[in-house]
């Protein structure tokens, strides 16, 4: 984890580690409770085992929650390990509700069933209705702890819900307005109930037209959503517009985080990214299964130039220009499909736009291969002086151009719409793809101009 | 803009067409006033011009300003070609100071001077202040419309302070505890606030282990650090300490978007994402100048490749491995760089941890060569069935492998250590050096075993 403020930081360090070392709970208590929990966690995850369980013990359950809380996902497996059961359990019940929850999908089966037995009646009924909704759905990032009051109440009295209700609630800067039904009408900020007369009802200065999601909704598009109106929270309903819970903008954060970071690997090829504690094996070991898939590609490609290896022996000259046709096409393919991939993020099921994306990069596709084509046409020419086979090269990028561009844009288009996740249109797979195209483009075009060649 | 509640949309837009068209202002401000400013701006743009200059005559500058903050740049500066000089000021004047400086930073200097000058003298000098910061620093996407008071106030006098500022501030959420001399000693959240008997005084329930930034912070940390530590709001401050302003967490989910497009963009080799309604022509400039560096350099890998013809010319076989062993180098190296990229933007200035993450790679890239390099060596042999061929691809799989793994890592680290940005080590460019390499390394080999190979 990185230091934000290293000088605070070891002055602090010294008085704990002292504090420990002379068992002194209420000195370690005084000095660690004061900071904020991730830097509690940097503290904890930097000490041994048996210094980590120490300083378990002189906390509480819920003061280890906010902790644990910050902790990496490797982190908190190892902890989890070195912590009785029994205190797991109630730590669980401590933390938000779509926390727990976010810890307990980590676990293997049979252990999240130990806990929840364990674990008091109402905390676990929480966290087993939260583990039902589907992964990346706002029904499993939202929380279930949310102040929410009926219309009829006062300013006034709205004020006393909240301030009894504070300690628990996840956010206490909006408060949720619901019938008698549990179905959301209407939302107040915390800020317009301070500005608010007391006296006032909340069916007066609520806001009517919420924005909310639905509970099965992707959360990416509550990302976006939250993005785009600047809320600190926002509603997750479900078909009756009964109010479930609320998604608040700290998991958004995370989230932003997880998908670009998928977006980014797929376009890198890599499945996953390894924390940085992984071994070279592992790390390897995540790679290669692309590696191989990518490797018989690419022998299947030398099994297509085998067929030309006639030419390519009458006309040896062939060869030198083979990297730098695959590689410009591999090059303009993973531009096309990184401006589409991005689009989609950004257009989102708006249909017309998507025939305009796709029209616009075949134009790109055409400009860019005329002049490409182009000038490789002269440079050969000026290099060989063989007019033929710059024309040869030339057609070979300007039509290999046009459609890696075409492609690169249309697979994560069609993808998209058949609604198949485009894991598979990642960066080296279009790269392959258009390797293989821009040979047979190559080598066909070869084929025919073959008596001029020689 | 994506639709989020499609049916609360039409009927909302037709009641405003409706009262657009009789002119009644009352009926439409009544309605539009009701929903949220993206709304409102989605409206907006999907009006014509004429309709656009009359909706802005309906509102005021300020109600304007809400949802002209919502805008997309682009639109943006066609609206502001659209209004009056001085409604265009009075309008900037009323957003927050940063997001007025982020609509300012788009313009050219003179139109910049021209509304700063008809702007009223207090407004304008906040902007001026916020337009001195460099780009993607803390403090060119701080605000200055916090709420600060001193210690020595009581927590029901803080609250009046608070109501009374609410209307201004861009957060009420976090109230900053300053001194005499506006250095910053401490920070209460409302919830606190609102917790905390009302007698007691503020220096008794504040905070006072501010976690905060320094004014020349770099957004991207800012961003990691709001999200690691969960906050709303973070104080910026200068060298002694003086509270300039605050970032909220809406700003960060712009950079987070902003620095996720830019480490795509970097890797897919386009410098800029255009926008949807960007013809092909300017799409395909966008792009062209990348891609005709990426052709020269492909040129040199040709001339390369040219030196070995007399090779090439006697084992003609040679050709068909080249595309193989070029597209598998870029792609371990893309893998390699992705990770490396990844793990800085993580790792943050963690020196140890680099060497670490080099000395991985390195050991990754061995496995994933020798791997690799086995298989092809297997697969070569079977087909052509010639041994030496078999190990001569193989071993130059083996070699690339490990090189490009280690230069994708290498390359990004050096550029961050030297504090160069990484924009040049795109993923085309690093593909393209690696095709460079292995071509090398597989000429190179080959010219080794040339009597074997005949």
């Amino acid at each position: 984890m990185p230091d934000y403020n290293k000088k605070l930081d070891d002055e602090f360090k010294t008085i704990l580690i002292d504090a420990i070392q002379r068992n002194d709970i209420d000195a370690f208590r005084e000095e660690f409770l004061e900071v904020h929990p991730y830097d509690q966690a940097r503290f904890y995850v930097s000490q041994e085992q048996d210094v980590r369980q120490q300083i378990s013990s002189y906390l509480s359950p819920s003061e280890m929650a906010e902790l644990f809380h910050n902790l990496d996902s490797e982190d908190q497996e190892s902890t989890l390990e070195e912590m009785e059961p029994a205190y797991v359990a109630d730590m669980l019940a401590q933390m938000y509700a779509d926390d727990a929850v976010d810890v307990l999908n980590e676990l293997e089966k049979d252990q999240v069933v130990s806990y929840l037995t364990i674990m008091d009646d109402e905390a676990a009924q929480e966290i087993k209705d939260l583990l039902h909704y589907e992964e990346k759905t706002a029904g499993s990032i939202m929380t279930t702890e949310f102040v929410a009051i009926l219309a009829n109440h006062t300013i006034k009295n709205a004020m006393k819900i909240l301030k009894s209700e504070a300690p628990d609630a996840e956010t206490i800067y909006y408060i949720y307005v619901v019938d008698d039904e549990e179905r959301l009408v209407g939302v107040i900020s915390l800020r317009d109930l301070i500005i608010a007369d007391d006296d006032k009802l909340i069916s007066e200065v609520m806001n009517d037209r919420v924005v909310s999601v639905s509970v099965s909704e992707d959360q990416e598009h509550v990302a976006r959503m939250m993005k785009d109106y600047d809320f600190l929270a926002v509603p997750v309903l479900d078909f009756q517009r009964h109010l479930l819970g609320i998604i608040t903008v700290d998991d958004i954060l995370d989230v932003m985080e997880e998908e670009a970071s998928e977006d980014y690997s797929k376009l890198a090829g890599v499945p996953n990214f390894e924390s940085q504690d992984h071994s070279a094996f592992s790390a390897a070991r995540k790679r290669l299964p692309w590696l191989i898939i990518l490797l018989f590609l690419g022998m299947f490609t030398a099994s297509l130039i085998g067929r030309f290896e006639e030419i390519l022996s009458q006309v040896s000259i062939l060869a030198v220009f083979i990297p730098l046709i695959a590689g410009m096409a591999g090059n303009t393919g993973t531009q096309a499909l990184a401006v589409a991939v991005r689009g989609i993020a950004i257009g989102d099921g708006d249909r017309k736009s998507k025939m305009q994306m796709l029209r616009k990069e075949i134009g790109t596709g055409l400009i860019i291969g005329f002049v490409c084509g182009i000038l490789v046409m002269i440079v050969v020419d000026l290099w060989k002086h063989n007019i033929v086979l710059g024309m040869l090269v030339g057609v070979a990028i300007f039509t290999t151009l046009t459609i890696s561009t075409m492609s690169g844009a249309l697979i994560p288009l069609l993808m998209h719409k058949l609604k198949i996740d485009p894991a598979v249109a990642s960066g080296p797979f279009i790269t392959t793809l258009n390797d293989i195209i821009s040979v047979l483009i190559y080598f066909g075009l070869a084929t025919l101009l073959m008596n001029y060649l020689v």
